[in-house]
């Protein structure tokens, strides 16, 4: 079932309880041949078996049996929308996450700083990883394009990524990306194509962008702002057109008032706003992070609480890193316990096993705790005994009904 | 899956099994602190494990995750209907329960006889849970209220409740009820308010009726029936307003011929009569309805049979006498089996547990005992045990397919 879809049938209360959702990125994972454990199994992490032992567990499907999710549709199936109905484009996660609004007509697009070389081939999608300091340069500069009829916003997202939005009438999302997504010396940028017909004027709005920031990169004020290699020049990648979300809230979908959201990276806190949760501004270090939770968690119906590691250490392949994140994770869980929320979630949006490297398919653990659970003998926070608990296998998309009635939200459903 | 909504895809046969369904009202429960242990699990049942051994089990989720349901939309669940799909109000209940048919346009409210103050604050909800004789005899002095082009029909329910049947032209059921659903000197009885422009005139209707009906009531000839406290008078509270319900009979979807309901409460009996059932009448010993399901098993091919015991027990808080419940209803197993049936399913129609004192929204243990089971290693009727079950955790939409194709009543699907 689809929290969402069931949501309008039901009425809630707001009887002042708290819900924490707390989100360990890519967490679900695969064993390593060797020891036929996984990262979680592997890990030891007592706090959140104590957790898994008070609470109810299961694992949950990310999307639908067999696909591997994005970061957003996992995100959007957890809290409750149906990842097959709403379309929210990279660029409007990205526009979000930096905590610009998306007007009616807006198409919001994802710009990454490149390495091209003399021919023009893209070299290094990431410019050498950019700082972001380097970033906010750059988007200084573009900010002097100037097209006839169209407010350009540009801002920078982290690293070597920014974000446009081009604001006027008649543009319309319908865009294919000019990033190749490969490198090398016979790949080039595509020309953006619109790809029906009415985004015929945003193509060519996109394409005098790219070629007028291009120019502006291949300038000497920017050579002398970053120095690229090997004869490398700067230039523009985009990628994910997209146009203004169009979700309903969670604050109506759920009864809730206020939802915070705390995440280091500005991608999590775009789908967070994008579905009305308040951005509550942290830094990258996981203790911050709980300093963050403490701080203004009595503001807030719910909190979802993002964390990240765990999930870059499986894109990156790296069992024991991934491994030590969730023992890092695990040592800050008592301070979560300590604000004695009502309900506590505990899953992460997708599985990123590091035998895998990337984001998978397979089904995530998953607890709940809260003063009305029956306890379902499940002792340990992983793939082998989640399986076996007492909420089964499950979609992500029920997770918010669990969390609401499990609070005490949800009034009972008719005579 | 929905049994209704897949029911019209498939061929049933008639061939002359029998199924009963016996409902267990608010048999889910959570664990007491001091002993870790369910209603379910503390109480002795051994004829209900030589069930669940027999049969294979399974947990099953009322209306969907985190949603208490109430009686009647968790009963429909059980048979099949999606709870988010069809409305049945507490009216329409009421009044199927009392064995009046609704017309096209009649609308049914419940009527709760309540104490007032002499400032016509709302002290009592239930008039010092009046009597059924009482309420038999006031019901036949409202029966005197005449209203232009309106006829009405007023029967006693139980105890301080009856039901009013409003037919006439252009009369539309969106109305607010007038009990206000809590007492005090300053809470007093709401105005029928018409909740779209369409049902004005059925709130004139409403409204009149309640006036006239609390005028008769306090009249000398009323005091002489009913001796109230404090210097209470009686008034009437309408609640549930509700129109003809639209329901698919169980026949027509399932292929089958004579169903019958064994309960003791009326509203079971009503939501059963709105599906198609017959009623068996019965009166409010268990012993009793087991008596009436021996002598007239033969002519049904389904029979549901509900006990309410357990549900009252929960509501009140009261552990012991819930587990009490329970075990009584154990003894008098054997005599079901006796029967023979083809196919019996053993379930609730949700949890209630005694610790949370109220329907509640946790899955169900779930007993079905056929020729063709799979017996799934589980040994007691109970939730730690249910939930390793072979049914897993199932939406109870799902049980009526079950039902039918554990009795070989439903057809090979397609080539």
């Amino acid at each position: 079932m689809i929290s969402s879809e069931i949501a309008p049938h039901l009425e809630f209360k707001n009887n002042g309880s708290k819900i924490i959702l707390f989100v360990i990125d890519g967490v679900g994972g695969l064993p390593l041949p060797k020891t036929g454990l996984t990262e979680l199994e592997t890990a030891r992490t007592p706090n959140l078996d104590r957790l898994a032992s008070k609470g109810v567990t299961g694992m949950s499907i990310p999307v639908a049996p067999g696909v591997a999710p994005g970061s957003g549709v996992a995100h959007l199936a957890l809290f409750g929308y149906d990842p097959f109905t709403y379309d929210v484009g990279r660029g409007a996660i990205a526009a979000y996450g930096v905590g610009l609004d998306m007007e009616e007509d807006d198409i919001a697009v994802r710009v990454n700083y490149a390495g091209f070389n003399s021919a023009e081939a893209v070299i290094d999608r990431r410019a050498g990883r950019l700082p972001t300091e380097k970033n906010v340069e750059l988007c200084k500069l573009l900010r002097k394009i100037k097209i006839h009829d169209v407010e350009i916003i540009i801002e920078t997202v982290l690293d070597y990524r920014s974000v446009v939005i081009f604001r006027g009438e008649g543009l319309n999302p319908d865009l294919s990306d000019s990033d190749p997504q490969a490198t090398g010396e016979g790949v080039f940028p595509h020309r953006v194509v619109s790809l029906k017909p009415r985004s015929k004027y945003a193509a060519s709005v996109a394409n005098t962008f790219i070629r007028e920031a291009n120019e502006i990169l291949r300038s000497k004020e920017v050579r002398n702002i970053v120095e690229m290699p090997n004869g490398q020049h700067l230039g523009i990648l985009t990628r994910g057109y997209a146009d203004r979300p169009k979700l309903p809230l969670m604050q109506h979908l759920y009864g809730l008032e206020n939802i915070g959201v705390i995440a280091s990276y500005p991608d999590y806190r775009g789908i967070a706003r994008i579905v009305g949760m308040d951005v509550i501004y942290t830094g990258y270090d996981l203790e911050g992070e709980f300093d963050k939770l403490e701080e203004t968690f009595h503001n807030y119906d719910l909190v979802f609480f993002h964390v990240k590691g765990a999930d870059s250490a499986g894109e990156d392949g790296n069992f024991d890193e991934k491994v030590r994140v969730i023992e890092d994770i695990d040592k800050l869980v008592p301070r979560l316990e300590e604000l004695s929320p009502d309900t506590v979630i505990i899953t992460g949006d997708h599985s990123t096993p590091a035998t895998y490297k990337g984001h998978s398919w397979h089904s995530v653990p998953f607890i709940l705790v809260g003063k009305w659970c029956r306890p379902d003998g499940v002792k340990k926070f992983c793939e082998s005994e989640c399986r076996r608990g007492s909420l089964g296998l499950f979609q992500a998309t029920e997770a918010m009904l669990y969390a609401l009635g499990s609070a005490g939200r949800i009034d009972k459903f008719r005579a």
